[in-house]
């Protein structure tokens, strides 16, 4: 009986991948129980990576208590509640729907997939999984910075009244030296797309889930600024510099930045921008929103900060508010410090733990779902389609996901 | 001897229109030897509008000596030097093009007409002048906000190496209350657009101007939001409060806003967008630019700051520099205050009366002329064709408009 | 009948010094009822210098009508109706006393005079010569900036509660090169002392003005860094760089900085600090003042923003909001331009034309009087009794300058 | 043999006290291993507290194996190698020496104690201690800010020069509102002092530190603006709001703001002021350091952030560089996440963690010392001491701490 409390209030999970996004992903894991009241209590059950030492060190580092070098052998296994997957976007609908099918919870990284068609199969294998109890979530993280978390807070309050425009950065600048080197990030194979969908990803979805309004025609303009980069090189964080001039190069195949306007449900226009060769901008991922009562302003380079501006102000005394989400009536941050402490990038993906948790305890659907995120892979491949068509305007069916922006 | 000394020293201005803009060039006129040493002093010799009395209020407030009702009187005087056409667009070409052929030079605002018809035979009159002596510029007096023209030295000098990203943003609030009243401004006959061609006209002039390629393609979409509003009503500033629901309302005519990407001829990609909805942003003019070497950010709200990174400073001190234009070796500065006294929206006229009476003492051609303000309108009108078929890519002819943007 | 009303409308000037201040005042004279209704017109009617080329160069350029290289003998035209004074703190008191007994107006640079017994025998001259008719006022300009004009009617308003904390900095850095040369600022004969009365007099004065207190009592240290500079060498702006280091070196007899606590008349503390050393700070004129219900804070690195805190918004969303003064509705800006374009350094002193004339007209003491600015002589005169006496707190008399806060 | 290796290579906590720096402390003892290659890895042994079933709650919460109610006990145990004292101020110097004679190693919380006397035991405690193997530091944790870490270092290498001003705002606002409880924190015999003690000692820890030389001397003036406020209350984060205005109320028997100047032991001179009333001010931990050759500043409020001016840039494009400090060539970051990905308040802690870690693990003192922390009470007191004396310059004994500030 006792046994049998302890493991209903378990949540024992596998993970796929120990990069950069497992490391962060294996923090939330261990993190989120001690600064939140889960329902569920997660365990890092075991880690998979087809590099045996590897993954035993990847492990051992981040706290796993046990290590698969195949992922079919995780999932085949009785003591994993959920699969969370930080792999390459090309081997997501692999993983994710087996895992479902073997009736586990999945949490994916973005974006989704690499393909609309791979999205929906696995959107479809979630919504069939889910009549059984298995639920599937993907990992837009940055829904969970409190600021931004707070700015869908203020358009679902009705304080920016009338949503009109939507404008979208993501600015970085690890690619602006022409020889940083040739990673996966920049092969259309294993990234699907470029700045488009490993950065331009998270605008579209935040855009549509921050407004509550869908996209629902776009047209675009791509570009590759460097078409050929060193083989290898030493790499340093995202970037890096590559060896030399004289070094081996490949091709880039993805694009190497996104520009597009789009047009949404609820009638606003939106202009969107996903770039890395944006010199200085580190981290750039900045959303503003006009409504006809508000505005709210927003930018990763200060997370803590959300600008909002009220139109009911009175006329001697308005401005964008600077407000510094660290207050207890802010979301998730009552949890953590007192006022003016602020937060880190890993904080969203604690928050993200903590929704999920709360969510499959609950038997409830998470958000987003991956019926949201292959909506998410449909606007992707509408901006390709117009960026190789001119820039003529794609319209989006918008039958499937019919609420999904929500 | 003596008379005739003085008479080569003065430079004999006679303005047509004294709103908004009239008073900005006034105060230029009578400013800009003050501070400057110009080879011509200029006098405010008249002032030209239709009503004798407000004309006459208006002489007497901005300082100009006589009064003129029709315009073609004030071309016909021979005290005059300069015109200054200062009236909506769609006056600009008769005006101009008969002050040219009076052999009168030409200050006249933007844009420089309301069709690309107008804006060559404006270009076409004012090269046939150029030859006769009289000179023609076009009023985007952004260029001489010195914190912009300190950025185009910065691209001149190659601080930024080669420019990839052009991020362009005209943001305006006035429109965003339904009932502000309908305007000239939001008449097609008088305005020739909306949002594109009163502001959006500045950014495409200086992402040209400051990168020194030009537009070679684009792609746009085109909003209208409220497409009707009070007429009459009470009119503060740009956009005022309207009457009441139940006021007369008349059509909108214009855009709204508009949102476009394009390609310059130096490789480069741009991305603009211009608005009067962005609420909370008064006169958010902003130009960003992207190098393979460094970067450039400007934002009229902070007009005396530009912000430039430099990717050659060393790794652990890198960061956008906080340039206050203020120094002694900045553009205009040195002939104003201290370092750190800001100057003013105003400067930019004051600095465009030196910039032409320097050019016309020296016999010069000025920049922007006519024909770079109607590569200008080409755009415009591009922009237009592409949002009026489905956002699709218009390409422009680069012909005429050869070595233009420097 | 004509002429009389002619000369009724006019206000005849007579401008004393015609350096950076003059040129600043200067502006302001023929610039302020291009934009005001004022009940006078000003007339630039003559300025004096003691060279009689240099004066008549600065008149041409400046705009005034005649010359004298005596101010007794300006002060004794018939012609003149105020005297303008620019000249160092060290002349102040003769030339101001002598133009009050003839029966001017006068506007007197700040600091009013190098010492509180000079300051104070001008106050009396300015009681007496108010009862005839004459008036005075002191350019503490700063006031009439309309984002610190905003941040007294926010106090004045109740807006604020009851005010807690001041911060005053003036921040420079154009002394930080130890060879930048000795000017006639480094010279206590002169200036009567370093950074405390050239620019923390600013502070003290606005503080007081904005808050509506007096300062009671400081504590303070003042400290020379450099204690010798270069004699003559190259002047460029206030700093300049200094020959070579084996130029001929003078003393300087100033402080370079000035930090002081103040006990305010209506409960309030403050935090005073003035330097030119600031290595990167330009004309960093900035006020805090926190108060029981609100804040504001203000930078004239950024002079068209003032930061309003409102402890009575709602808990979510409340922070500084940035007000850009631009508005119809806030002090002196619906003269100008539209919401959003900025203005710059001379439009306080311009501001500053339009009160007094205004007052003159009306036959009404202008602010600050000589009795107010010779109050902030006396608190000039405690932070220097406080440095020298082992930082020790000096209290302040009080009953002079009753009410002179306001 | 594997189990001996596995003991040498694990480092055993005991934590007593649980509240917010308790959790803070957990966190980072939890996680410090998890991205940084450590030499001992943490182990949360046993945490204390007087209430067993707040302890166990906290234990279980914050991941401690084991619970003490006793410190006395704690200390006494044989499977700890550390204790961490998270109490008030009024208990460290009891726990601490009795810790370090037990041959435990100690991280104490600032500040280290209420009193000079205290401290002084607690140093010399330390002294001895240190002679026998145990090592004693203070956490004065925002040195481990990496954006402090870097002002320090380019301190170090000379980036600014000689130094001449330092400027220090500790800024919080959450005793505005008067019906705020009283809390230990407002009572002297808990806390020792108001905000000079309780945040003014991270300012004068900080400034002396970068700085690299101490304060030689202080003038200080100390308010309490709200001199009782209700007993219990609901409290909320730091402040909270009291229950009503007829609450009981109790007496504020401490400092609500501290403001003073200071010389340092290298010439420079500093002001520093510390509150809790600067409404609007969340947790604005300011320094700014200006010297011969450049400045840095910092606000905790963007706590991802140094500005930094170096004057030896070109004269046309000099300003302060907004440094990002997420570079892996920054302090710490580099074991965390890609550039541009902030890190928030608690990362602090962790830093701490690894810095005291990695120094017991090589047997060397860390920094900052008790001996350094006993110096800046002597600095608290010297405060207090010129407040309670007519702000008389205090000057401060240097034998002690010769060194100390390194």
């Amino acid at each position: 009986m006792m046994g049998e409390q302890v493991i209903k209030q378990r949540l024992r999970v596998g993970m796929v991948g120990y990069a950069f996004m497992g490391a962060a992903h294996s923090h939330a894991w261990r993190t989120a129980h001690r600064f939140f009241d889960l329902p569920l209590t997660p365990e890092l059950t075991a880690i998979c990576g087809r590099n045996v030492e590897a993954a035993t060190e990847a492990a051992e580092r981040m706290g796993w208590a046990s290590v698969e070098t195949d992922w079919r052998e995780l999932i085949a296994r009785d003591d994993i509640d959920v699969i969370d997957i930080c792999t390459p976007g090309n081997t997501h609908e692999e993983i994710a729907t087996a895992a479902l099918a073997a009736g586990k919870h999945v949490l994916c990284e973005k974006p989704l997939a690499n393909s609309v068609a791979e999205a929906e199969q696995m959107a479809d294998a979630a919504e069939a999984a889910a009549l059984r109890g298995a639920l599937a979530m993907c990992g837009f993280t940055y829904r969970r910075t409190p600021a931004l978390t707070l700015a869908k807070r203020f358009v679902d309050e009705g304080r920016l009244g009338s949503i009109r425009h939507v404008r979208a950065q993501y600015l970085q600048d690890w690619l602006s030296d022409e020889n940083a080197p040739l990673t996966w990030r920049l092969d259309r194979e294993k990234a699907g797309s470029g700045a488009l969908g490993d950065i331009g990803a998270h605008s579209i979805d935040l855009a549509q889930w921050v407004t509550g309004q869908r996209i629902e025609g776009v047209s675009a303009l791509t570009h590759t600024f460097v078409d050929e980069r060193p083989v290898g090189g030493d790499f340093v964080g995202l970037g890096g510099h590559g060896d030399a001039a004289n070094a081996e190069k490949g091709p880039v195949t993805v694009d190497d930045a996104a520009l597009f306007s789009a047009s949404f449900s609820g009638g606003a226009i939106g202009i969107f921008e996903a770039t890395r060769y944006a010199l200085g901008r580190k981290n750039a991922m900045r959303l503003e929103i006009n409504g006809s009562l508000g505005s709210v302003s927003f930018d990763f380079e200060e997370s803590n900060v959300l600008n909002y501006y009220d139109s009911r102000d009175d006329a001697e005394a308005i401005g964008f508010r600077r407000i510094i989400v660290t207050e207890p009536e802010h979301p998730y941050v009552g949890n953590w410090w007192p006022t003016g402490h602020g937060l880190g990038y890993e904080h969203g993906f604690t928050h993200q733990v903590v929704d999920l948790v709360t969510d499959i305890a609950a038997g409830r659907q998470p958000s987003p779902s991956f019926a949201e995120a292959a909506q998410v892979q449909q606007v992707l491949h509408a901006v390709e389609r117009s960026a190789s068509s001119d820039s003529q305007w794609q319209a989006l069916e918008t039958d499937r996901t019919e609420g999904g922006a929500q």
